[in-house]
């Protein structure tokens, strides 16, 4: 149980081994979640101080700031935990409507149908378009 | 990309090193984010073969159909896949309208407030009651 003084919010996160924990967006104002992505503690911290998304990034291993390349920053509404402190909730508001590098709405976009995985989500915007320099 | 001839759908899925991925649950009728879970490649399997939800539990190493002590099972009435394959997101009828093993509708119940972690949600059930022999 967490006591209503804790104040190391940062340390009741139960990292994992990586010093990681998973992430779930869900926009608030469609209740749509948007992506699962994954933040150690200092993309937390700048998360909160920012009230922006800040995830980890597993593949370039560094702080990737939601949005730096594309405008579609997650604008934080709140920020909650689970039940076993080890797996993260934002509710945020999706500049741009845009979540999915694809360029669609959100990265849940293959639903399982009879013949498999089945791409179900318009594409808003081309990548190209997206991450022109 | 995955074809639309893909029929290998549980090869399609990029399980991390331990076989697991991580597998949003949400409820349909609230779009409540319930909870966050694992499953390997087994349990995908099961979760689709009984059209209810079957993760695998990394503290007892194990299948957990969910609900087989509780009864809060979790009908499954879609399941979808992320852009990049490696994250799970289930749309499900909660039943017993509990997903927590806190008896909590949801998982989710820690805010982040001025003061630390705070729990939000209601307890509609206590443990004991749900886990009764």
């Amino acid at each position: 149980m967490i006591e209503e003084s804790d104040t190391d919010w940062l340390d009741t996160v139960k990292w994992n081994d990586d010093g990681l924990a998973p992430v779930i967006t869900q926009e608030i104002s469609t209740g749509k979640v948007l992506t699962l992505a994954w933040m150690n503690r200092e993309s937390l911290r700048k998360t909160r101080e920012l009230g922006q998304a800040v995830y980890w990034s597993r593949s370039r291993q560094k702080l990737w700031q939601k949005g730096e390349q594309s405008g579609h920053v997650q604008r934080i509404k709140e920020i909650r935990l689970d039940c076993d402190c080890d797996a993260l909730l934002l509710s945020v508001e999706q500049v741009g409507g845009i979540a999915c590098h694809t360029g669609r709405h959100a990265c849940f976009f293959y639903g399982l149908k009879q013949e498999g995985w089945v791409a179900q989500e318009p594409v808003l915007k081309s990548p190209e378009e997206i991450y022109k320099s």
